[in-house]
């Protein structure tokens, strides 16, 4: 629970103008009783995934206990929060979330008991038919306690038909429309469950001293030790129960897939690897094709640390234009509830970067960026180049433009929101003080990503692979039901 | 929430041997939309039933915000936490409640939302079919995230047919067996409902600015500032919406009621009012009584503070023997998380009292204890009297000898731990070390209540007035469920 | 520290009308290692000489360790802070301190290292000439961190010329003007120390387990098993090292002692025996003493709890008249930071007591209370007895009228805060509404005492046994110096 | 205050090994009344000189108000602690400091109350013949509340000699002996000190909207807007007062300079401007020099990140051989008080980064490195690199062996902790598992400097700028005397 004065006190974001993703999830099945330590240092490596809330939940054969809260993951766990949480079985969740003084009820793990047992569920993604799956619910006399969609997924799991988890699992499973990388736990084993278009990522790997472990990057998984993973498929549910990892086939996967390709411009750490490719090596490529497809004489290549480095290494490796680094990252402002002073509101993302003046001043600067979604830095990166003596300023974009919202899982904003909805490419130039301005596009960057399909490109295109209601206001994605 | 380190602390209980009770209710209906500060103060007037958790829920008549915690209402509850709980109704509660890991998740209010929109409760009391209750829920298909009785008769609520709240209530109400002061919380109305035998007490009256209040006891409603007040009457349900009071009778009273006699003996605070007597002088009575039925020829009659104290000041009047303080209380000992050393620990209640050794000194000295539970400290309070000088120490209890354990709300401890299920009232004197030992009889208790019936004596007597499963071990009351 | 947000929020002050003690102190000289855990439970014995903040100091010989913060005792001290606090000497320290955002700087003991090893220094008093000494010390070239007495007390002698710590107080201890009760802790001895005119209590016992201890009441030695205890002698210097308690006579005792009376009225808790009385007796009897110098008829007697009952036990016997309990008290109100509504402000002291309508309706009440300071809140304790139905309400006050300023350590208020400076009795008794008022006056409040002389009555006469400077403006006490 | 808890948990380090720099020192001398938010925001930009813990001190020209704490800036302020700091003159602190339960003591800046009003004090650097200081100061009476350096640099100002503060100062200043950049605030002032030597960085600027401020690294006055800046020189003191940054030159510089060598290796930010040089760029240059120094045949150039990058590339850019990312590093992992299980343990920084294989995979691989001070880590980043498929691994230091203890503000280890004091390169290579190990030597790091001289080299050559007792065991400089 955060400090009271800080949930009412004006919040003042740092962040950079980005997409947010919603949520990291983690499963660990093993051999040892100590599993949740292996948890802890596991949701480290996906906290980049979600940095408000973190929670982990174990089962020890028979009952299960959790420890979530809101905070960065060693904010909500201290010494001796994790000592009672005894068990070889654990899921574990790291959540981006709305603020607001209720926020610890949408915390994740989700826990209940059912007529089954314990029933413990973790997800990342979102249902695109939540409300009417909700709305049954209640009409069933169900009480609901939180706006998150763990909570009717495993109400839904807690009243399906089946003599076992997978059974259940399969009953309800088809009636769940939208992206879910889904994480279970009961008494006895952990699923690990992901939807048949395959929106966001899950893998599962073997752990070095027994067991499997799950989560939404690989990257997570080397970290606990896994040398190897493997996707959990599209449609596919995977059961870890007594060191064996047995595969379910729910559901086949759907004929067009849906990967979200945000994972490989901005989300995914880049030691992850998705659909074969390691993330790092993707950006580079993303970076490499941006080159050939927007070139411009210059004599400097730099990103905006840190997401985009890979990318502006590729774009100067494929251009033969020097790579530097041109902006040094404050790693330690987050976000903070004091207010700045006039003063320092003017210099904006000055407080989070300062520019190197030695490796700008005087030349025509490449600045490479991994997405534009408001727009709202993006003019004061271009005036701090300007200010340390850069001639010419040309801004390169590894993605198109952002035109559409994200209903499964990803906080893009609302149309209203989106610059890219409101002003045509040459605008945008103008309006962020760009000489010039390129984003890569759409058949460029499947090219770079070496797929002709099987992702979803709808924030570009407004195409969605599942129907969605338009009408829909984005914000009702927030809303937090009548309990507040 | 308490800093982890210390829910696992070993904890030093330097209470009393006492029964505990369960828990204080409230509910604000007011025309005012800062109903959450009054409800606030109200707590504070309830804090001595429940010193481990406090909540309070509010509705705006639409949507219903909740602060709960754990600890006492002035850790619960600090300056902005109450910003946000904006609306004109309310209900509170203060828990005593087992400790753990996860007790947060027991903290009431209890609040969903239900197809009939919001719905809050919080209760007092203990349902002794909760079980088969809970079961019937979850093969309906529920979840349950708790293992407070709150929450069973939220989702029955939450699912049972009528047109309305009330006819909601009238169609469970029922099926629940047992004790249970209940406020409830919808969107628009505040509803007080008590159970038919009207085991737990509950309170209505009318704020001097308007709209009403309902409490566990009086001197919360006046605390509140209701000049009068009435009880909320078995099987009484009251309505408060727009500033009207409607008596809604859900079912009929029992023709047994089954009041709580500890209530007079010990829950309550003295300047509650229950069945028309208020507590501190039914305290002096059964001082007098205890004083005709137990007279012993003595210097002095002390009592064990604070909640002796009327009692002693009865016997000395009925007796004639001077009545004077004996003992001094350490106000400030409550329960703390550091260890005494060998030295203090063999002290005992020594570091939560101390004698007035000229007011005991020589003396023949009657002490006045209201009861004798698991019988650990009067030992400890008789020798330190016999320290400060006594020649004599006669003790007299306001209540006959604790034989069996109680189902409806109130921890007595389980059979073996209750001093006078193992021993014979002269063994008790002998164990603790008292010159002469009198506890008050049934007939004599209850005649100086001045009634004949209508109250529950079963920890007395072993008769429950309803049928319980004496088989349970009575620490199956604090099992956790399988979510711990 | 404190929350921040507390810090700056508006105090709700639910306190009575009392003059305020600033400290109570501890030491302990013990042949074990773990004195800490002794010292920390010996505190809460003094928790009602200051309830702001709470430190413990302890040496093993060698080392000095200290923690201290601001709260209670049982904030300031969680499991693991009094692990590192190892060593058989130890001195500790509750304080009641004006609030503010630095005031953790003041927090005692105050711990310094000195050419002569580590010095810890804790206080309960105040010295009339500390400004003149801190300019000294500041003209020597010393910097000072605190407001606080202790650091002036601890430097000067960290400065002072002798052999050895007891050499150095007898050449500093002459300067020292006013109310000093110390508790001294070098790295192989506790010293004790109280001024020659015997403004506040100290007093030394011999530990059950060997060693002994030292503290501001001997509640607290009892508290710590110290079966007998007698009186650190005004100008006496107690030196305990290696088990022995060594004598040494710093300073003869001044002629006049000055003894604080208002230990006996109001500031002691019951169990304290100083100057040879118990202070619950001495209570008694000022209660038989105003029963005759000022009877009414009457039907009953009741105190305002707690520091009242005494007294209000010893009229009822003096006169005849029964003694009831008239009001209770809510022991959870204490310092809150939520502003009650206007509603309940409008009630004021009714958040913190509530009448007990059956001992008082239809009757003549005599209220008895220990004091009358600013008078506040006896108006409002008047009207809430009148709408219980009292047909008379008789104050009779167990001091006489407080007319001047403490300038000896108890924060009494300034001479405008006074009502007794402003107004004359009949006066007193108009504004609070009483029928009547008695206040004992100073020759029959000694004859209770059953002492001639040697006691301070200057809040009651004006004559200050050291002189003044009465241009002083007592606010001045709370200066904080230039740092703040 | 750190929970008590943590204080005493064991701390997994994760942190590299890395020499650790022990302060940043900030101050502003502004027209403005809001001074404390600036300095807030400018902590955060000094925040990876020290995160252990922080301080603001702020005068309103009369008065000194203080909040520090132990934690991170943004730990340490909360809403609302910044409040009462009103004035226009700030002084501000980030400290690394040992751990211990009484390091809270220890925390800057130090304000003391001296005859000549109110003195805060801030430091960065190592006095080194701070214990005869220390000794003086007791020997005169003086009382010692810390082991901090600016304790003693503060209370020998309060006792010094002079009209003013610029007097005092030119009073003490020459017997200083070692590293100190100050900032001192006076009621009406901030003066700006650096030590003769200049060896640590400080630097004014002019604020844009008025008055100027002081920091250890120009990056923070970028963050307060400050376009230009200007080093304080050695010897130097510039007295901000009134809008007018007033240069006295105290002392002179010595003949030998000895700024630090590792502010450019590795302490500094790399947008920080220092002796002319921008960081970043002098570690592209040492790079640079080291590919010259220490060529070797590779297909890919790779830093351990983030301080090694820009040399990474430097050295690319020189050899020909690409540069790449090879490590992900894990930024959330800071410092965790949780034990990693042994499985965890056993990989030890792999908690801290992976590795990206498709850049390493087959291919002969330079890691560049800015030091190997303890060698506790290369060894498991090594074998990380062979495991993610590099044929070679080749390792290149940006700085000579670290052979000696640094007596003047950085905490190396001692000579035991040294791995270049026990060990030859071969052998290191051999105990790294490296291919080949190449650390610049002295004249060639001096080269990419583009300096014949001026800077400490000590830890390098053992030669120290003043003389230190080498006797001293290093560990004496974590002594805190005897208080603890």
């Amino acid at each position: 629970m955060l400090p009271s004065a800080n949930e009412h006190a004006i919040t003042v974001d740092l962040d950079l103008d980005r997409p947010r993703e919603e949520c990291g999830v983690l499963a660990i099945a093993s051999t040892s009783d100590d599993v949740a330590r292996s948890a802890f240092f596991g949701l480290y490596a996906l906290q980049h995934r979600g940095q408000e809330a973190a929670g982990i939940a174990v089962s020890d054969g028979r009952a299960v206990r959790t420890h979530k809260g809101v905070g960065l993951v060693n904010q909500v766990f201290q010494p001796g929060t994790l000592d009672p949480l005894v068990g070889g079985l654990a899921i574990g969740h790291t959540r981006y979330s709305t603020t607001g003084s209720n926020s610890e009820r949408n915390v994740q793990p989700y826990v209940v008991e059912t007529i089954h047992g314990p029933l413990g569920v973790a997800h990342n993604g979102n249902l695109v038919n939540a409300d009417q799956l909700r709305t049954k619910l209640l009409e069933r006399g169900a009480g609901l306690q939180s706006s998150s969609d763990s909570e009717v997924l495993a109400l839904m799991l807690a009243g399906a038909e089946g003599a076992n988890w997978e059974e259940r699992l399969a009953a309800v499973m088809p009636s769940w429309e939208g992206a879910f990388s889904l994480v279970i736990l009961a008494a006895s084993k952990v699923i690990a469950v992901r939807d048949p278009w395959g929106f966001r990522p899950l893998s599962v790997g073997r752990l070095p001293s027994g067991g499997h472990a799950v989560a939404s990057e690989t990257g997570a998984l080397r970290t606990l030790g896994c040398e190897t993973s493997r996707e959990v498929e599209p449609g596919e549910v995977v059961v870890l129960q007594n060191d064996i990892a047995r595969s379910v086939r729910a559901m086949p996967p759907r004929e067009q897939l849906a990967r979200c390709t945000f994972e490989h411009i901005y989300f995914s750490r880049p030691d992850a690897t998705w659909d074969g490719l390691l993330v790092h090596q993707a950006r580079q490529r993303l970076g490499e094709e941006l080159a050939r497809e927007h070139p411009v004489e210059a004599d400097v290549v730099i990103p905006v640390p840190d997401s985009s480095t890979p990318a502006a290494i590729g774009y100067g490796n494929a251009s033969g234009i020097p790579y530097n680094e041109g902006f040094v990252k404050n790693r330690y402002i987050g976000r903070t509830f004091i207010e700045p002073t006039d003063d320092l509101r003017r210099q904006g993302v000055a407080l989070k970067f300062n520019t190197l003046p030695t490796n700008i001043d005087g030349m025509r600067v490449i600045v490479i960026d991994d997405s534009i979604v408001r727009g709202t830095t993006s003019s004061q990166l271009i005036r701090m180049i300007r200010e340390a003596g850069a001639r010419e300023v040309h801004v390169r974009i590894t993605c198109p433009p952002v035109i559409s919202p994200c209903f499964f899982g990803v906080d893009m904003g609302s149309y209203d929101e989106l610059i890219a909805h409101q002003l045509e490419v040459p605008e945008i130039a103008d309006h962020i003080g760009a000489d010039s301005l390129g984003f890569l596009s759409v058949p460029r960057m499947m090219k770079a990503l070496g797929r002709d399909d099987g992702y979803c490109n709808a924030c570009f295109t407004g195409e969605y692979p599942v129907p969605v209601q338009l009408s829909l206001d984005i914000s009702k994605q927030r809303f937090d039901g009548v309990i507040q």
